[in-house]
């Protein structure tokens, strides 16, 4: 059982409307059934059209007073509302929501970094599951074969320092893998509920993509075992339900 | 730049005392410098004599009353106690703890699952990060090169299902990428401050590593540019500051 990952050559510029699909099979991509595709969220949300020029933005009272509190831009503190379901912690410098997907995270995921013009924000994809079930049905199309297919993107984690890249939608992947029951080397039962697979295969896809790069896909081969044909429930199984969390 | 992991051979049994670079050495590894070795810290433990009886476990009013909260063996609670700095949260099945090392964990990293034997408790290592520098030393003096040491274990995660392999303990290893002032592929300055390549890392491996094996060491390639011959500052950079977590 090992482990490779590398990745596929950089992309053109994705714009609204871009097949995807069609970049990274025309990318020379030699793709297997089995391999899992891990895709930063970005050239997702692009070609969705989930992108919003800050000079569009109509700023309320409360995304002011949020950015007071916080010190950001009014207009970016608007677009945080309009994708959050619940703020989570606003001080200076800092910015928690949970967004309308349940996903909790710096800036509810709204990012200008990498955006495609200066003065716009990149939101995450509206259901990134879906998006990931569509790219993985038109690879099949394309390509013949349709590898698992997760997007992602950078987390922090309020325990540790660091952003780790995790899993925010998934098609054709068992996201989580449940070890209750399992026995130990000595036959014991572990006490270990579940292992978020998903979110190892990002992290781990992520060592290979450089930041500054037009990389955006990474192909993970070796992770036959967690790969499967039906689409599976998709990322959303691994957010935590609200009032699970563990500290509130 | 491609990343590759798999895991060495399985390890005889550890015991008190044991020299596991010896063991790794003698599983016949070819060890590269610029290789990263992923190691469950269950091992290590064992090796340090870190782990308790639960027979021999005085229990104190407070672990009888941590037990009655929790639902737990009070003997448990009372070396989950003794581990920690802090109790976090407390209630029927949940036991999250800041270890002495200052780790939010679960039962404050105490585990029953592959103990050497029935009744009895592996605790993590008393410093993770003097144990892979000193695992590192002798790999050199052994093979002759000197890998970077990851010691990981599996951490829960606030906000989402599943766990999470992460490092504790780190040798010859960058943990943190700094990203702040990196151009992003349009030139704009990245937003994003640090990435926790340690913990992607230890997450990668333990893809690799099947749970109910002995299979404890993952050998990762490809991770070169993040590799140094210092033995950097450990995987204490990762631990947040008390009074600095994103939600208190």
């Amino acid at each position: 059982m090992a482990l490779e990952a590398y990745a596929l050559g950089a992309l053109p510029e994705v714009r609204a409307g871009a097949d995807i699909a069609r970049l990274i099979v025309d990318s020379g991509a030699q793709l297997r059934a089995g391999d899992v595709l891990a895709i930063a969220h970005k050239v997702i949300s692009k070609a969705e059209g989930r992108v919003t020029a800050l000079g569009d933005v109509s700023v309320s009272a409360a995304a002011r007073e949020l950015a007071r509190r916080t010190q950001k831009d009014p207009r970016l503190a608007q677009v945080i509302i309009d994708e959050s379901a619940e703020i989570v912690r606003a001080e200076p410098g800092v910015l928690i929501a949970r967004t309308h997907h349940g996903f909790v995270c710096a800036n509810a995921g709204v990012d200008a970094s990498n955006a495609p013009a200066p003065d716009t924000l990149v939101l995450l994809p509206r259901d990134p599951d879906a998006s990931a079930r569509a790219l993985r049905a038109r690879l099949r199309e394309l390509a013949g074969v349709a590898p698992a297919v997760l997007i992602t993107d950078s987390f922090g984690r309020p325990w540790r320092i660091g952003q780790q890249e995790v899993a925010i939608g998934a098609a054709g992947l068992r996201v989580l893998e449940d070890l209750r029951g399992t026995p130990d080397g000595a036959g014991r039962r572990l006490r270990a509920t579940a292992v978020a697979i998903a979110d190892q295969i990002a992290s781990a896809a992520d060592l290979v993509r450089s930041k500054s790069s037009r990389e955006p896909v990474v192909l993970v081969r070796g992770m036959e075992r967690h790969v499967c044909e039906q689409e599976g429930g998709g990322a959303a199984a691994l957010i935590r339900a609200q009032g699970e969390d563990l500290f509130r």
